[in-house]
């Protein structure tokens, strides 16, 4: 109780970035919110009337200025200034949890792995990581330690989906100028599972997908899709299927199997949203959680005070920060992929093969 | 296939009977129907039309008179004349397959078993049981076969319900007329199943029911219940637990679980139509079969080869047919506790134990 | 984050109490853990451990006298002594949330509701509740809110169960000389469910149980069972079914069904771990919680910052404490029930009917 | 009854050949088995001690000689010999269900098709399918109803998998020299069922595969792999994932699902061998059918009554015959990409595009 607590800062309160600051305010008894920035001043106004001793900031680097004693900062503002967010919280060797992805870029998300390489240095009780809040749910750590433990012999095949509930209001076709596609905004927990499962250090030989724009035609205009399938095939003999979608009617659908030479792991094939079933003149139905963070909560949570113990204690953070990028740069390929209906491939060294041009 | 099919009748063309005549129709390959009766000139008009070689006759008796070539005989009336029937065919020596109950007399029941144990005497082939549809279905089967293998060690709990859908139409207040009530219309299902877990020699120790009239109070008038619950307490450390219900909105509920020392066994604890799972707006929805034959249509059919087999064959009938008697004796005794409010006590012979006058 | 915390005291550090403990000292943003009590040195020694600003008491009396600051107390010691903690706190007006239940005697139980009604008469915004947990649980509110909503019609049917999975260590047996049965130990949780969905105002007209040893015939030198089914016959027209075990082979099966006029809930009938399907060799399998912690764990912290906020606001309580003594009441006479053989009758004001001596 | 029976016989007796002549024989009322042909004697020997009044022959061509009263035959001897056989039936005006694939080969499927269009000239009322026993099925069969119902609005993304229970015998690997491959031996139903929920007329845009071999490598010497995954891309804006596999653990996996713009169906995607849950020390568990048979045994013998009715009332066969080779021809483009790892696409009249050699 009377440990010091790891002094946070939360740069950005839009959808996610007020679920991080509460996460930290009030679910992770080891941190202290103290300070918070954005750009929107109702935000602000918001965060002060619900925590009045957390200061408020509408400009970040005010924050990283003023804020002395600040130990941590949780970047969640758009996914457009993570990585410059991230980079000069690193520079200043504070700790860092970025939401993902680090950047719709490649080398954007890779100059912050370098920024930390960098800094480490310096500062080598720093950490940094990228948030995959899969990685913190009980269900995926069940399944992967498993996995891990040889229940399902050599893991081969890999199926994994990331479904979004219609939202009819039009805001993700707004929300796709910038988002980098489905396959970096959605396919990317999926795809960092597929690292995750099959391991970190896994080469990807090809990538492939295709799409379609079933309800949202509009998404057309951002080179992007409301459903797509991608294939990723790495080198050793292991395969991935995908599916993004924006366009499920119940909810929200995550689901994953891991198929391996001995068995299946399956994850949330039965979504639900807890334990009750209704009976009615229509037949037996359950509900299933609206959203990402119907679904996850819990494994923000659990994200928010580990990453709090890694820091506070000096302990190995729960991912590696590299992992992140690869998962970008296979989001993008995938992403590519789905608009020029190419079939994209890569040696195994990870250099991408030019074929003829056509 | 050249070998002689069995020759049979079936006695009553009402619900049941209709699908039994079915079944033995078409559905059992090693039988063949060639007549039925029924005190309704438009049902065998009807059964004309659908089988137009098969003979009908508005007088039972008559049927049993002219058809020399019969052999079995498949009694499906109202269950008023089921033991009248039974017997009369019984007594020619004809094979009888009798739709449950016998009676939802104890004495009557018993007068069928009777008889048969007469006739059996001169007629040493002949096969006479008491439909107990549940004893035919894969899942009970498979659950009876594990229970009996020891894997789930010493069954001591049972638990089990009958629960139809509600038909507001009215249907069950001019049915419990004669239905013996609600424990012996059905929850005779789930005592039969009792004993078969339990083993058909168990001995009652005692009976206790309550039971509401939440949709259809007008039952009152023929002293039964649309709702109802009863313990059945046996010799040698086994106890039972009935629901029965005319007021499921969803449709048939009819589900089973076995507690053993060791293990569990369930049945159709997730009722379900079919394998498919819709995905609508309002959550995950499947529907459930929306009456016991929807349910049990298998069964029956199965129930039909298996006793076509065993009269052809002269092989053990499926079950005896005492233990059809004994599930009638505990179904009068739970809805006499129903009805009374009291405890009914037997002694380890089964005579009942006559409390103080109150 | 400045506004003051609830100082809460935990009095005793068995399995239920450490828990406690810990809910309040890291999962409770809103409290602050204090000062624990226990008759047992080695726990205070952990405690202190564990949370080295925490004071620490073989004496509850002196933890009373010595804690000025104190404002609640969470009573989570042997069951024999709930009651008179409870009442210490009350009489000096602290807030207390204790156990369940508050003793295994209904006079008991009432004494510590007298004693929270006179004391609120000095100290009006104290709180005293009795830890039902379940009623914290999200799928049982949602079930409960549903069913408020009028979404089954009128409930009129309600079946439940505490099963606990089998622990061959023998612990139930010493444990059982002061439980006050299983009854009064496991279904106190189904009754107060009961009483939740039917209205904590209903009449109980009449109670009958049955039970059996099946795998620990020594707990019938504590006049317990290891097995046991109950019916609870309300005035007015509803029913409630009762199964209580500590024989589970899987893990804790913890279900509750409400059947309504037009519909039915069921909470937790298909029991799970997490959403988790392995795929192995003997088909599809999933685990599910090993013991009543880890099904409600959720439940009860939920319960400890819900209890707190009720402190610190002064808003209502969570729960009436009036139906912990209900709860107890029809808990004991079930167990009787049990025990004797006898079914249990009561007039429409809650008098027991004296049957006629046999 | 006395209807005369459609005069059946059945070409071959292995694995699937004797199941269609029981299915035949007992369990399609309308029909009568009166032949079989096998090269194999011992398979004959075992016919005519199942069914004596059945006449066996080594040599297919003399059954089609001898049977004057023959009226239809079913195809089910081994695929490399389907279209041969069923081009003789056809030619003599017989019906024809001829088991999937017409061929491995497109062309040979093809020629079928042609000859069934030519014979049908002379024999207006000839009837000749290819078995796709999906289509047969209750679950899809209610599926498609709802689909086509418009319940799921415009259905876009179709995922479907035949995943076999791993047989460590070796089969596959010989059994792989004549199957035509992963896709054309297992997929050919998912590719069927998306034919048949998108439209029989739908045409292909483009197909991708990737596959490997985790526990039969020896299959890459026949050009196939254990697990392989395809895309299918539509005209039209909608897509297909399959995954079809050797390698299950738990037993046959087939599932399927449809994401409409407004909704989805899922068939089976809870497998399970019947109604019963096991609950043991390690969890619950359930079985799930062991083989392609065990899931569909109930579609197999529908399809036989619903083809014998078609045949003997002369009523529109169950599905058309061209998309048996429409399906057979999507397999083996997904086979092609499978091996080369080339996508392929095609252009809005079906025609393949030759991309530029590399």
């Amino acid at each position: 109780m009377s440990s010091p607590k790891l002094q946070v800062a939360v740069a950005g309160l839009g959808r996610m970035g007020l679920r991080h600051a509460r996460h930290f305010a009030t679910l992770t008894p080891r941190a202290e919110l103290i300070a918070v920035s954005s750009p929107v001043q109702a935000e602000l106004d918001a965060a002060k009337r619900e925590w009045p001793s957390v200061r408020t900031y509408l400009d970040y680097d005010e924050l990283l200025r003023e804020e002395t004693g600040l130990q941590a900062v949780v970047v969640a503002s758009a996914t457009t200034i993570h990585a410059e967010q991230a980079i000069k919280a690193i520079e200043k060797g504070l700790h860092v949890m970025c939401e993902k992805p680090l950047s719709t870029s490649p080398e954007i998300s890779q100059s912050v792995v370098t920024a930390y390489k960098q800094s480490i240095k310096k500062f080598p009780a720093q950490k940094v990581i990228c948030g995959f809040s899969r990685r913190f749910d009980a269900s995926y750590r069940d399944a992967h330690r498993r996995m891990a433990n040889g229940d399902i012999g050599v893991p081969s095949v890999f199926r994994s989906q990331t479904c979004d509930k219609l939202d009819p209001s039009g805001f993700f076709v707004a929300y796709a100028e910038f988002s980098g596609g489905i396959f970096v905004d959605c396919s990317i927990h999926d795809i960092d599972l597929a690292l995750w499962f099959f391991g970190e250090d896994s080469v990807v030989k090809s990538v492939t997908a295709v799409g379609i724009t079933a309800v949202q035609p509009e998404l057309r205009k951002h080179n992007d899709r409301d459903n797509a399938i991608g294939i990723i095939e790495f080198y050793g003999g292991k395969i991935a299927q995908l599916y993004c979608s924006r366009m499920m009617a119940a909810g929200q659908e995550d689901t994953t199997e891991i198929f391996g030479t001995e068995g299946k792991i399956a994850v949330n094939t039965q979504p639900q949203l807890n334990l009750v079933n209704l009976y009615e003149s229509t037949g037996i139905r359950r509900e299933i959680p609206p959203d990402y963070y119907g679904r996850f909560r819990e494994a923000f949570i659990t994200e928010a005070n580990e990453f709090t113990a890694s820091c506070l204690d000096n302990t190995p953070p729960p991912m590696r920060l590299d992992g992140a990028v690869k998962a970008v740069k296979i989001g993008c390929a995938l992403q590519e992929s789905l608009i020029t209906g190419k079939k994209i491939e890569f040696d195994e060294i990870g250099r991408r093969i030019e074929t003829a041009k056509l």
